[in-house]
């Protein structure tokens, strides 16, 4: 049965090697989505493990940067695609739109985790998405982090609503935000 | 029944909107008060809705910056009162020190909490306190921000005490991390 | 019976005072270690408040900076040792590692938390070690504190899983995000 799952955590807090155990945990067909052209050497030995094992449980990967919608729709043949990580997505969001000299602030941002929560919806299989809490800091300094953290906590807030289970991830330990059952 | 609820999370946790929705769900009448003169515009516009919507339901709205014990006698007429945020107060109650040469360290700021905690206790309605964690990143360069993120945690702790219910929100999701059952 | 406990949480969360509640209210001999030479004075209070009392509710006090397996090994004898705090630990072994001009990455770091690990584990009574969540803040800037805070997530990940209990603070209210139910 397909799932949208959000994993939330702080850096280093074992909030992707989570992710990989849930979906490994999964039956079928799988792909890894790296929201950075540089997937984190750890991870990479991880998925190429699994690559190297059965058909069946192998991991696929995929990088994009920006356009995950358009890229959901290209994967959805998958049983099980993995995101990883929101956080990066707004990042990278945040600097195409300064590079086009669009701007890019709540409204844009309400708009984009609105588009791909309904992809995800769309989505065939379960979805896992990996993000960051960012916002349990002291105030930054500087008003572009501000604003990064601002669209970070709504693009989160949005995607859970939709999602049928929120982890929070602290020391390694998932800790369950939102469980929905199904029948 | 009169219950005293703190309410904590990041920056766009959610927490705010938690708070009305939990506020809302109240019978009886309700004031809003900001710990600062400009109110989030989305706050407001939530506000003014409900302002336009049946006597029962309204909201009225006040501001203050330091005295929130003061203000909570004015306003003990109310069913419900909804604090949005103690961080803010923190962070007025630095600067007013400040701006008249007065110290305003731990010590100050365990009193200004005992005496804020005694006026809620005291208060014959519900109040619903909006706070933030702060202290969950890197500690901060400089000085002034790590007096602060200590202050607040302080000051969280005291309120936390003699709440009913503490409620940590992230990607809008409420966690209760405290809760009395009363009879 | 011997456990592992690990108190995660921000600054001024109430963890400290939590830990030593928790600490009290076992049997036995105690001792508090410092991981610092200036232990937290209102800490240094309430360890002085407990020296005053009866002998097997005593608490005695160490500080060690960076060895904390071979202290553990000298204090043997004790019923409990809390330890405070995991992140100044992390901190000193990256000070050290540059004064003498050694490496101290994510392999050293890995290295070290399993030494103590190991060392927790000979232990014969229990351990609770006080650590703090440092990445849950914007990125920082400087590239020194964004290495402490990968190497505290790591080191909080690999010492919570062999941890009885973890426990996460806020507001000063304890929740538990992990406990394994021993017979």
């Amino acid at each position: 049965m397909k799932k949208i799952i959000l994993i939330t955590g702080g850096a280093r807090s074992g909030k992707s090697s989570y992710a990989l155990e849930r979906c490994e945990a999964l039956a079928g067909t799988k792909c890894f989505v790296a929201t950075c052209p540089v997937i984190d050497p750890e991870m990479d030995e991880r998925i190429d493990a699994h690559k190297r094992e059965r058909e069946g449980r192998a991991w696929d990967s995929a990088e994009e940067e920006t356009d995950l919608c358009g890229l959901l729709a290209r994967l959805k043949t998958y049983d099980t695609v993995l995101i990883d990580c929101l956080t990066l997505w707004v990042n990278n969001l945040m600097f195409s739109a300064e590079r086009e000299n669009r701007i890019f602030g709540e409204t844009e941002m309400r708009e984009e985790a609105a588009r791909l929560s309904e992809a995800i919806e769309a989505f065939p299989g379960t979805v896992c998405l990996v993000t960051n809490e960012v916002g349990l800091g002291i105030v930054p300094d500087n008003s572009l982090a501000r604003k990064y953290r601002d669209l970070v906590g709504r693009c989160n807030t949005i995607l859970a609503k939709r999602a049928d289970e929120v982890i929070l991830v602290s020391c390694g330990i998932p800790l369950t935000l939102k469980e929905t059952i199904s029948f």
